[in-house]
Parts: C-alpha cells; sequence; structure tokens
C-alpha cells in the first residue's frame, strides 16, 4: 500500500512538472494551410545566419492576415515562421528539412511584457520540443521592439 | 441612322473579337490566400533560367491540394506558379517584382489535348496579359508530359 502511494506521489508530481504552462505558446496547428506572407533567404555571412540563416516562408491566420493589413494585430493573430535549410545544388536553391519552426502568438494580456506577442520555436519537426521558452523577452522580443510602429512585425505582406 | 446601324455594327464586331475564348485559362483570382505548397529558386546557369529564374512559389487551391495528397488532380484543380525577381543583397535573398504568374487548371474535356490541364502565364501583375495563350503545348506541356505518373504535375507538396 506504501508503495502504491509513492508511486501515485511520483506520477502526480511528475504530470504537475510536465502539465503545459498557461502562458506557454501553443503550436500553430494547420499553419502549413494558412495564408503565405513572404519569404527570404538568409546565407552565410549574414548577421543572423546562426539563428536564422536558410530559406524561411513567413505564414499568417486569419486574423494575422487581417493585421499585415491594418497594421495592428488582434489578439488571437498567429504568424509562423517556418525555416528549413536552404539547399544549393545544379543553380538552384530548394527547401531542405524544417530547422525551427518560430511562432509569434499575439495575447496582449498574456503577454503584456513582450509587446503582446508570445515567442516560441519549435525545433525541426517536433511539436513539444520548445526552443525559446522563458527567455522570449531576450531570444526574441529585445529584436522585435525595434518595430513598434508595425505592432513588432517585421514582415510586410508580399502582394 | 446609316451612322448608328454602321456604329452598332463596329461595337458588335469589336466585343465578338475580345470576348474571351471559352479554352482561355482563367486569372486565378484569390491565389494569394491558397495553400503554399513549395518554392525554388532558379539561378543563372540554370537551363531553365531565361524562361523561369528567380524565386517561385507554388499555391494551390483546395482541389488541388486534395490532388497533391492523392496523386490524381480532379477537374477543378488549380495551380499557381508565381515567379518572382530574386534579389540577392547583403547575404540575402529576397524578393523581387512578380515577373510571371504560371497557372495550370484541370479540365479534362477543354484541355484533353495537353493532359487534361490548360497552362496560361499572366506577365507581371497583369491579370489580361497572356503569356502562353494558344501555345500550351508546345511551350508547357512538351515538358510536363514526362510527369505523367504524378498527372503531369512537377511539385511535390513540402509537409
Amino acid at each position: 500500500m506504501r508503495k502504491m502511494l509513492v508511486l501515485a506521489a511520483a506520477i502526480s508530481l511528475t504530470s504537475s512538472l510536465l502539465a503545459a504552462d498557461p502562458a506557454q505558446v501553443p503550436y500553430p496547428e494547420g499553419y502549413r494551410q494558412w495564408t503565405h506572407v513572404k519569404s527570404m533567404t538568409i546565407n552565410q555571412g549574414h548577421a543572423l545566419y546562426d539563428a536564422f540563416g536558410g530559406i524561411h516562408h513567413l505564414y499568417a491566420n486569419k486574423r494575422a492576415e487581417q493585421g499585415y493589413k491594418s497594421g495592428k494585430f488582434a489578439d488571437g493573430s498567429v504568424i509562423a515562421f517556418d525555416l528549413l535549410e536552404a539547399k544549393a545544388a545544379d543553380n538552384t536553391v530548394q527547401e531542405g528539412a524544417r530547422k525551427v519552426l518560430g511562432v509569434m502568438h499575439k495575447d496582449s494580456r498574456k503577454y503584456k511584457d513582450t509587446g503582446g506577442w508570445g515567442f516560441e520555436g519549435f525545433k525541426g519537426d517536433s511539436k513539444i520540443d520548445r526552443a525559446v521558452g522563458k527567455s522570449a523577452a531576450t531570444a526574441c522580443f529585445q529584436c522585435h521592439a525595434a518595430q513598434k510602429n508595425s505592432d513588432y512585425v517585421f514582415s510586410i505582406f508580399r502582394r
């Protein structure tokens, strides 16, 4: 009986450690069907190469798409930054493996310290392996803060 | 009165000359909201550089998206090939002006001579200035014919 109690306590502790932090940015399910905003390739020699080298595509959910038009992103806006390896061969550059899936998720209350945006990165093709976690303020917002006039978003919708 | 009749006849003739050919591939309205299939950059030195040099993005309407999954594209499937200039600067490659918007439009009866696909290219940002017209068989299908096993489509949906 004591063994079972210990086991139960252990399971309970593990569960609470694994329970999602309510401030965690959710994985952007279905983003590959969202609207494609624009793309860019960052090559070796660029200051951001270590973090963002490769081909990136930006995708916006419906609410974020409106935000790109109006310049102000409503709560619920989500932008996905899909970073793939850039494979150069035979005078082409092609998409390789996914390096990280970056996410900006607007919730002006939850993320009030970082411009109303939650930031996260999902490593490779994982939906749970997080690259940013609690370091969004230094790892992401430090750069995005400069874009205050466009609601902290760098990209512009390509027509 | 005679002048009016002549004018009416002239207007009628002009209208019939301007009337859209029923086999013409329609401009793919709203394609920027369609699902992004994949992208690629073709650089100088590639055999297709003259025709397709730059960054291209492929977009699929809902029916075409199903086609990418099943390997068989139903009538009404439309694939847009959005070709932009590739602007290299400061160790990045960025999207420039639109060169041409290519379209594949599935209608197995209308386009039975070219694998059931109508092909067209809209020059630059124009919705009416056509680059292919009646030369789809030689200008487009000649290459696409090799892709018979994938219903004449080259691209594969990137996950």
